[in-house]
């Protein structure tokens, strides 16, 4: 069964079945989301935990490879992937975004305040084993292939394989 | 005590006690926070969970009946009931609003990809034994009245037996 | 270790350590976002919750001072003290801002209905007991001092002390 497969994966790799859990689904694809993702994300890692998110809906747009262009073979999905280009480097902001002016200063203030960007994060995770989960579902609403998204991540998969995971996860969070 | 019939009622309907409980807070009325809560709620209840989705401030309006027209006796309600008019056929977008042609183009793309949408997510929660518990404070400031709420929901309840349920369920998302 | 003096203070307050948690992470400056936060907050500690409001990002404006005026030294921390100016008498709306007519619309009705207001929500939430964090990152970021802050929270924490904490916690909630 695919979705045991996805959830139950640990005696493979030799992590403890014992390691507590924590999934965040990530449906956003404001900046000021995907930070909260993405610092809990490798903070939970960092403390222990085994980590998975699951990017769904705008959240599968943080997943984008930059500079992948127009996407999709509908004039709709084609429409949507102008507006919202994703990858990590591009995205707004839900509130104060001022035509890209808003995430400009936030990105910068970060600099300056040594805290890392969102790709610096993402690529934090990659390497902390965080799993990156790309969902199945958007990708063929929007018309995303697997070559469209960084690499390095999971096998795409469905709200089942997530509610599976989150019924044993200590932490569960929707962002 | 209200707050225990709604919580704790498995044993008069025979659901086994131990049946796992997943509780969703469904505070937004946007297209793109609706299917969210329907597919996780819908998914949940495939899975074996014992459902609740607790329909809150902009949430409830997810569950109006459609053309239900201006409701409240207050100017305030009534505007934003003109607003905000609902119905899960008449839901706007957080993002890519554009005046309603967001809207149009996902539910056209939902359809080409068969997608379900969130009407018949909505019937399909009711169908699969979803418990949809309408927030009581929430019909106050609006001035909604459970006549003005589509068919088959359970009665309104407050954030107290939202907490009850929570403290018992595995899984607890705010969306 | 500070993580462990934040989260696990239980022994010293006489609190027994066996009393239930509840984890809000407040990450949004919203009117209609700080009201289920307080609403929500409030209410689990009525039903016995030991209950912490990590407030992060936008959130962490609910916490600002009323009358605080710009705040910062950098001109963009400057210029989102600007737009962001907070306090919990001053919140913005997700949707139907309109310029804050939507705002007074909803807070004007709430007075009519009795829901308490975000503000009288905090006060009683501190006298309560709720523990509400600031996030130290945030302060950072957008220059804000302790003493911009209202009186009464606790010590600024990290997203470490808020995984450790919902590592324990029955309900952990995203807002």
């Amino acid at each position: 069964m695919t979705i045991d497969e996805k959830v139950a994966p640990e005696s493979e790799d030799g992590v403890p079945p014992t390691k507590e859990k924590m999934v965040i689904i990530a449906a956003s694809g404001d900046l000021d989301k995907a930070w909260p993702v993405l610092i809990l994300a490798t903070t939970g890692a960092a403390y222990g935990l085994e980590v998975t998110v699951f990017f769904t809906f705008w959240g599968l747009s943080i997943l984008k490879k930059p500079g992948v262009g127009i996407t999709g073979e509908d004039w709709r999905q084609k429409v949507l992937s102008v507006f919202n280009r994703g990858s990590a480097q591009h995205l707004g902001m839900s509130t104060l975004h001022f035509g890209g002016i808003g995430p400009k200063m936030m990105k910068g203030l970060a600099v300056e305040k040594n805290v890392a960007s969102v790709q610096e994060l993402l690529e934090l995770a990659q390497q902390m084993g965080v799993k990156l989960w790309p969902c199945q579902m958007t990708m063929d609403l929007m018309g995303l292939e697997r070559e469209h998204l960084i690499d390095g991540l999971d096998d795409p998969a469905g709200a089942g394989s997530a509610i599976s995971l989150m019924k044993q996860a200590s932490i569960s969070l929707f962002i």
